[in-house]
């Protein structure tokens, strides 16, 4: 009685690691979510049990509630549980949640972490989160709280000189964008990158005070990530830097 | 003429991607840095030219003013330059000004993100960064700046309810600490992880005012990731929850 969890990456199934690979090649069921590339199944044995727990008839998607005993339940019938999830699990992820309930219920449990959006999308889009003399420090925040107010960390990062990001904010942008305002940076460069690393990613760059309206004309929307501060005006940060080539065996 | 920087991840082999290990294999030549590990070396063509751009006779490491032109040198007369850096290039790890000289001198460029150590490290140790009602946010901080003082960020964070990652900060645990102590956080859970993902591995665990005796009385130095908030309390966190399995072909 086993669960692993493992970060799938934020989206080119080649971000994937050796370690998460060689995890879902002994899976007895694969549990994934709607942000994992489908390829990525195909490291499966071919009588692996395929669970989708994302978005389902109209849900947002399973409940957590609904997911922690599913685990325990696959895992006691079938053995070995991977958990599949977008990005890294222990980065809003929920995967300690997971990892807590797992244990209680007697199953050994294993880690491996995954690329996270959080700095790997800004790199597909050439754009460090630190760099000398710019930037010593990031800091990454959900644009989306539990109770559904602005973060108040968020508000206290505006007022630091650390590269900003923020995941899951693209319907608080103005909001964001205001709390940087009054910190007295209008003029701060912002990046948003939408479907990073995949080949629909798409970017668009302004400044504090620009980055609302140049976003609505370019239709960005989530899935999509937001990096406020000097980096996002580096040159070339608009080019793709990172190639997207086919999945192919290695 | 061709450059890719390839993020090694934070140790364990088998935390490469599937797209740096593509890279590597298609390597001319090979520049990698003291962190990674020697093992990852074999993914490359027996032909490819390895320079090893680490510490070297008693010098902390190479001058990244003498790599910048080296890279072009050996992308001019070899072909395609792989730089294969510990944990991610874009993270602390100066990636930036290899892209941006590298580019100037007409090579095209390729970024594959790697596992930063920021929290891969602290997942092999079981500490989520965030967690639902504990943290909605992250800092990574470096403890090491350019001028040797310690970040203003850090003064700043220790205000925040954002986990704290420092890298790079244990030469200076007591003034981070006590940073922590002003801000009313005496009593704030850390952890500290040395040789993360790496057999050696070994995690401590107090709290803001306990963690300098404890991390001595261990004998932990670096190279060790400290993280400082309430997510370093939680129950398991010195389990190794991460196995570490010998690299086998895939």
């Amino acid at each position: 009685m086993k669960l692993t969890l493992v970060g799938a990456g934020p989206g080119d199934p080649d971000l994937i690691t050796v370690k998460g690979i060689k995890a879902l090649r002994t899976a007895d069921v694969v549990m994934y979510d709607a942000l994992v590339s489908p390829e990525l199944l195909e490291y499966c044995r071919p009588d692996a049990l395929k669970v989708y727990v994302g978005k389902r008839r109209g849900a947002y998607s399973c409940m957590q509630e609904d997911i922690n005993p599913l685990i325990v339940h696959y895992a006691r019938h079938y053995g070995h549980v991977v958990r599949l999830k977008g990005g890294d699990s222990f980065v809003f992820g929920r995967g300690y949640e997971e990892v807590a309930y797992a244990r209680q219920h007697g199953l050994l449990v294993d880690v491996v972490p995954g690329l996270s959006s959080s700095y790997a999308v800004p790199a597909s889009a050439g754009v460090p989160l630190t760099t000398r003399g710019l930037s010593e420090s990031f800091w990454v925040v959900t644009g989306t709280t539990k109770d559904g107010k602005l973060s108040a960390d968020l508000q206290l990062a505006a007022q630091s000189s650390a590269t900003v990001v923020v995941l899951m904010g693209m319907h608080k942008l103005p909001a964001i964008m205001a709390a940087f305002t009054n910190a007295g940076k209008a003029h701060t460069p912002v990046a948003i990158i939408q479907n990073g690393t995949l080949p629909e990613q798409r970017t668009v760059v302004g400044r504090v005070d620009t980055i609302v309206d140049r976003t609505e004309q370019a239709g960005i929307d989530n899935p999509a990530i937001i990096v406020i501060g000097e980096v996002a005006g580096l040159p070339n940060v608009t080019e793709h830097v990172t190639a997207h080539v086919n999945q192919s065996g290695l």
